[in-house]
């Protein structure tokens, strides 16, 4: 095999996988060179496989290597801007058009796409990759390893402003800064903000999905994962392995222990301190509570006409027992 | 005539036009120079008018005919950054601090805008805009008569990780593209992943707005149109005709069928298969109910408060019954 | 003192404040040079304090007064493109990879980031700083002393289009422009339409978070402020001194008077007459009773149960009374 492939489209050469069993009605009919499998599933593969604990891990590993992401030759391009003071190591790529701050710091086989600016002061870790157009602000610190995709702003300004009788909104200088470890994903046109005076923090490991949004004063645990459109307000905590669903929100300044799953747009707005899986809002709930709950607001309006319907009865029950 | 205006504020050298009944009042009194509107509404105006079925698509295409977008003159801006093996066509415009990658192709009349970047291999069909700012990945296709706005990015990588005991989260790569049709137009910051392995794709005609997220792998309809801040999960496939209010979502790679719409911030859960508007959660129902539901959700308190009641005077009754 | 820090990082040469009591606990440990705070926390403070009213505004001002942010030297990067028409004052900056197009105008002391986009015909008013890389469509003014985070963008289309039987959707052009007042801040990625026929304006002291999505044609009043991932779709009309909670989103062209708050991730589909706080959906209400309902609906599925055993009771009641 020399690709990857879906198990309804992979042919001879191609490499499949079964990880999630909606699709194990494709498994019976694929021609896959070689399918990744669970043990339970190899009675129902018609090719070979290769059975493991944990197929979905296992493909993704087969398939960055079969499927390696080019790396760029080193080198800064003719039409980069790179601060005289700045430190670019010699085995890294800074691309067209992209901006290199004064004192800022490019490890070892870093990348720098088209447009990027990384701005004074920042550092970047070793084989770090900043996609096209990113942008990192002064002072920031980024991890070894990590990609950051397109559009994303890390470093910005923090929201804080005092409200004044006289003057409206006055603001609260944000010089704090921006810690990013190693291993961290950040999707694209993500915001990340810069701390009112310590830093915001996201531990190793962390993966955040596009449109995201970290406000100032945020620390986000290693290996937490945050999908599209979810948020987190000023100064939250967040533990270690959370999974935060798509347009899920934190707010309140709380904190949240290791090991929490949020599902899609919760709105979380009190502390949660015991691992589970919570949903819906004001607090968010156990999760199969809130579904039962939902459920049941789609029969919100019959409730209603039953209630009153009970209501009268009873006054007419009641009105004959007092008589 | 030779400008546009509203009814308010146009004057005799100005088109107006009376699309949505709402803004009938100011039909009476305006001065415009010709107003566009309905065969019913003819009574009411006061000064000339074009009568037609449909004014506002009648209105919009006289507006553009008055008010024609300046078209740049094609050539390579001198700070434009572009490839040498790239295919610029004669016709095109690339402006300034602009990046067209390695074997990128524009095609005849293509505007690139400032700073925007078209990756390597990229492909952009004769007759789009890039506005400022834009990003095209690598590999992407985007068809023809195509407006992106800027600050958008086509073409991320789709944010799939496996998760793994040892290493946490294990990153699946994601080789596959994004194919955008003819006559799509793409909003401010939206952002467009990769598919996994095949392409993430966009019909012909299909309108987004600004800060949408699609996922990878997933598949809009011809002429579906998306509002500001709604999004589509990974896989899912939407069809044709659709319209996704503002702050919809789509998750759990469902299918939607041609012509249905989503009420602004539905959250979409399971498949739709049958046309009609939907709204509300888990899953989206017809929107009638819907908003029955809804209006009893601000009475829900004083439900609780009548269901107590009701349970105590049962009580009392069932005591006296007893007896 | 000499920097400012969180009462507990805080050491004899920092001045820290203490402004939400939540953090009262903090005070008596202190070891700041010097605290900023309201008279009823003197007693517990251990240390030098600064007494006012307004503790929060005070502070900000004084941080401001010991970490002001650097200003660029004035002039214009070598990598910047800045047509041969446009005026750049004296005293402004323009950043390395900056665009600054025909006819567009920069006032005294502006200060133009990395990468960013002025297009044609756009005026930027004095003191304004736009970070790097945001874009400033073609026409759209920006007043004086504002900030405008990475990535923003103001100015792109507004999302119109008609419906048409044989063409799908017809594109309205957007020829209005926007208008920012002085004094305001835009957070990064947001994005702001220009207006269909007449401008969107963002009157003056303003303040828009992270994400936030400003449709054509909307008119937000002096002073008001609106969190991250909030939107306003077209025509909104809000008062000032607004107070917009994340995510909260008003749709449906409606109006809202000054000195509303919306909590989080309300959406407002009527106008609000009345000034008080709001939360929920359609319309917002009251946001008292809101939580109430809110909390309810945690309930629900027991209230589903509780009515139905009621009306099994009443049943057997009702039997009995007719027997």
């Amino acid at each position: 095999v020399d690709r990857v492939a879906s198990l309804s489209a992979a042919d001879e050469s191609s490499l499949s996988f079964l990880a999630n069993p909606i699709f194990r009605r494709e498994l019976a009919k694929t021609r896959a060179g070689v399918v990744v499998l669970a043990p339970e599933y190899v009675d129902e593969c018609p090719v070979d496989c290769l059975i493991c604990a944990n197929p979905y891990a296992t493909f993704a590993r087969i398939a960055a290597m079969l499927h390696p992401r080019a790396r760029r030759a080193p080198g800064i391009d003719a039409t980069a801007a790179v601060a005289p003071d700045a430190t670019v190591a010699a085995t890294a790529f800074v691309g067209a058009q992209a901006t290199i701050g004064a004192r800022a710091a490019l490890g070892e086989r870093v990348e720098i796409g088209a447009g990027s600016v990384v701005a004074d002061d920042a550092k970047i870790g070793e084989d770090t990759r900043l996609a096209e157009r990113v942008v990192i602000c002064s002072g920031v610190e980024v991890g070894r390893r990590c990609t950051i995709h397109p559009g994303a702003v890390i470093g910005a300004d923090g929201f804080g402003f005092a409200q004044d009788e006289r003057e409206g909104w006055v603001k609260i200088p944000q010089i704090g800064g921006v810690s990013i470890g190693d291993d961290v994903e950040i999707g694209a046109n993500t915001t990340i903000d810069r701390g009112t005076i310590e830093d915001t923090v996201i531990e190793a490991g962390v993966k955040l999905d596009n449109l995201v949004q970290i406000a100032h004063n945020v620390r986000i645990g290693e290996h937490t994962i945050m999908a599209a459109m979810s948020g987190a307000a000023g100064s939250t905590t967040i533990g270690k392995r959370c999974m935060i669903g798509g347009g899920a929100v934190l707010i309140n300044h709380i904190s949240v222990c290791d090991d929490v799953m949020f599902l899609f747009r919760s709105v979380v707005t009190k502390s949660v301190d015991k691992l589970g899986v919570y949903s819906g809002v004001l607090p968010a709930e156990e999760a199969g509570q809130w579904r039962r709950n939902a459920a049941r607001f789609r029969q919100l309006d019959g409730f209603a006409e039953r209630l009153r319907r009970a209501e009268r009865e009873l006054r007419a029950l009641a009105g004959k027992g007092a008589s």
